[in-house]
């Protein structure tokens, strides 16, 4: 009996035209980054558990898939008939699948510290796993494409993370928005309002207004016990101003004795200051309803938005402080940003607007009339390719409706034929798959013949 | 306590310029892929146990990583104390980490039949996992770079192989022999001397005459119930010849009467027939004592080595006619070849010849004086990278030393230092890093002065 060829779920087979589109985005965030002077690294894909575990909260714990210890792992191990399964995969799982890029970054960053030309400037482009509820959108694999400067904390490292999203979004042709907000802002307002030992809880409440509105929103602080004043100031700094500067002479009223509020006003000014020079394509709002939900962000904090498809962030990053200390590392400050391939595959795909050449990959086809015929396509492809245009060979002497059907449905922009005609002369008859022209030429300038139809 | 930086043995990080020359690898493999019109995969690095297990024989099966099931995967299995670990393992574990790209490969065209444009020229660069005991040059997680056609038996498929073979060991330079064979020859060969029944068993000692010699081989082949007159044929086949035509000619001396066996030697004489007509850079030997492992095989093999280190095969395949047909599949021929990115890495290594500008990925750096003088480096970075030349500005305001020293680590081409003076006369101070040499060039000559210095 045939076997089954099902794949896990949450998990996904990728055909030529979606791998090619999918390495367009990975290939143009890849030369933005390199544009910038990030290197890159690789992690494996296998860490211990015992560096992800404890790192994503007790229900990112649950989502880590654990591998199985190797050989006889049941040996040594006790196994009782109540065991819970937690107890059991803590007795035969020591590794599991990366959950993120960050954890094993930062063990990265402790591990080969001696090796590491700090300020460290590193860029990462491969997948996690997480066993989440696969739905629309979501995957149990899928690729995160970070950036970070880590070793130090002057704001032009936050700037030119603004310039990196900017330059990849543009080369993508997206219109987008960065939302921008500081930790430091919300810690000081939230502390302002003796509200400080909510601070998650209210973080995580606000980041909710885009999707709930203001007034749900208020409802939601209150049941968490949030007094009714905190709740007044919160509203009105989430009013809409009109722009940046009015929002932040505003938060200046309002936390003038508030150093650590001061502070994050302060960053937030200077970084705008760098932005202000420098022409973006891309919008930037201070926005202060932005919290991001993880715990270890301290300072500026950016989410970036397409402007044309509602499908929520599609980059997102900030700026850190103690992420390499659990790994025994202290004092180094560090911030990245992280693009999400799959989201931003999904705005392209909804626009329509990916390249047309994306996936044309064969710039020629030779139809294969024989063996006779076959030496001179051989003969001429070579020469092509020499010349780095990517040419192939049907490679059998099928009929030529099969032969030409193959060829548009690879996209193919040109097939070439050589029969018995052409032999004869030397030649070759060129046919231009879109617009179905028709010329010859002589086999000698076929690179130059070529070039001109592929413009 | 800070936690353990440690990473599962037998998996590596790689450093930025182990990854930068990774990369060049790779790329250098996929562009070649691409000249010759084929078409990227990917599938998903967990597949279903069903899937992998019982493909790759026993000890196969035993590296397979197995990834636990979610959630509370203990519920509904009953373990005694005195399961096996083999047994329970096939109650708590679905899913597994794919083990090879050829599997899922196969899984994949049964799968995706429908959506598929036969024949199927596919290319698939992406990391395996074997469980397999780690030693020097062996590793847990490693990368297959694959290319297949499946869909056409026709010998152009293993003669564009070749080409590919050779366009990609030219453009790593490196000297190399590809080593030529076809089961069909060797089935003939162990059929005529009536010991077909040992095939498998006979492949595997004579793949091993490199290693142990013609004479050990006949040992072993003798112990393993070969006849003596037998061996003495093989050894006469061993013997090497001159060229690759009187090889096959005496093969059909011998063989003249076995169907199976011409069969395979008319193939080789095509396939070098086809090769005759194209200048290559690397050898092409025919070589009866290569076998290959793999079962699958049914024609031309294939094995690659380098002619300078002396590290086993660098890249191997082979057609194969029965793939697909386990997943329901049948009728479908395919060829395919597989390079070893890790060994071809150490052979670059060895020789010392990774192409300088693998590892330089900011071709300039700007020392960061302070405020006044940042601003019109980042003025400068950002018209240098318009004109796609990868730039960074120091982020902090350190010491020129510790600034220079950072530069020269990350093997900037050029440093660029705007000081008061620079600042006063609109210009820059150009230092090429490697000579010493030291310019002053207009600011808005920069572009240009930096391409020139490049050069």
């Amino acid at each position: 009996m045939a076997q089954n060829t099902a794949i896990p779920k949450g998990t996904r087979d990728f055909l030529p035209h979606e791998t090619l589109r999918r390495n367009f985005i990975f290939d143009t965030i890849k030369t933005v980054f390199t544009l910038y002077g990030y290197l890159p690294i690789e992690t494996p894909a296998m860490e211990n558990l015992s560096t992800l575990l404890g790192k994503y909260g007790d229900e990112g714990d649950k989502l880590v898939f654990r591998i199985l210890n190797s050989g006889d792992f049941i040996k040594n191990t006790k196994i009782t008939e109540d065991a819970s399964s937690a107890k059991i995969a803590s007795e035969i799982c020591e590794k599991g699948l990366r959950y993120d890029l960050t954890v094993p970054f930062a063990r990265f960053v402790v591990k080969n510290q001696n090796e590491i030309n700090f300020p460290f400037k590193r860029y990462q482009i491969q997948p996690v796993w997480r066993a989440d509820k696969p739905q629309k959108g979501r995957y149990r694999e899928f690729f995160q494409c970070d950036a970070d400067v880590i070793g130090s904390d002057s704001l032009i490292n936050e700037f030119e993370l603004i310039l990196v999203i900017n330059e990849v979004f543009k080369k993508l042709n997206l219109n987008t928005t960065i939302k921008l907000n500081n930790r430091k802002i919300l810690a000081g307002l939230i502390e302002s309002l003796g509200e400080s030992d909510k601070f998650s809880p209210i973080t995580v409440t606000i980041d909710k207004i885009d999707k709930i509105g203001i007034e749900k929103t208020s409802e939601e602080l209150k049941n968490i016990g949030v007094s009714d004043n905190a709740i007044a100031v919160l509203k009105s700094v989430f009013t809409v101003f009109s722009d940046n500067t009015s929002c932040l002479n505003y938060l200046k009223t309002i936390l003038s004795d508030n150093p650590i509020g001061m502070k994050g006003i302060e960053e937030t000014e200077l970084l705008l200051k760098y932005i202000d020079n420098i022409e973006l394509t891309t919008k930037i709002k201070v926005d202060l309803s932005l919290a991001r939900g993880l715990n270890y962000y301290t300072g500026t904090i950016f989410e970036v938005i397409s402007n044309d498809v509602e499908i929520g962030s599609i980059c997102g990053g900030g700026r850190y402080d103690n992420l390499t200390e659990i790994f025994g590392l202290k004092g180094v400050s560090g911030v990245g940003i992280s693009f999400g391939a799959d989201r931003i595959y999904d705005v392209i795909s909804q626009l329509g607007i990916f390249p047309e050449d994306t996936e044309s990959v064969s710039k020629i086809m030779f139809v294969n009339f024989g063996p006779r015929e076959e030496s001179e396509c051989i003969k001429l492809a070579n020469i092509l390719r020499q010349s780095s245009i990517s040419s192939e060979i049907f490679p059998d002497y099928s009929k030529m409706k099969k032969q030409m059907q193959y060829a548009d449905k690879k996209k193919v922009k040109i097939v070439a034929i050589i029969g018995e005609e052409e032999l004869k002369n030397s030649t070759v008859t060129l046919k231009h798959m879109l617009s179905g022209n028709q010329i010859s030429v002589k086999s000698d300038l076929i690179v130059e013949s070529v070039r001109k139809m592929m413009i």
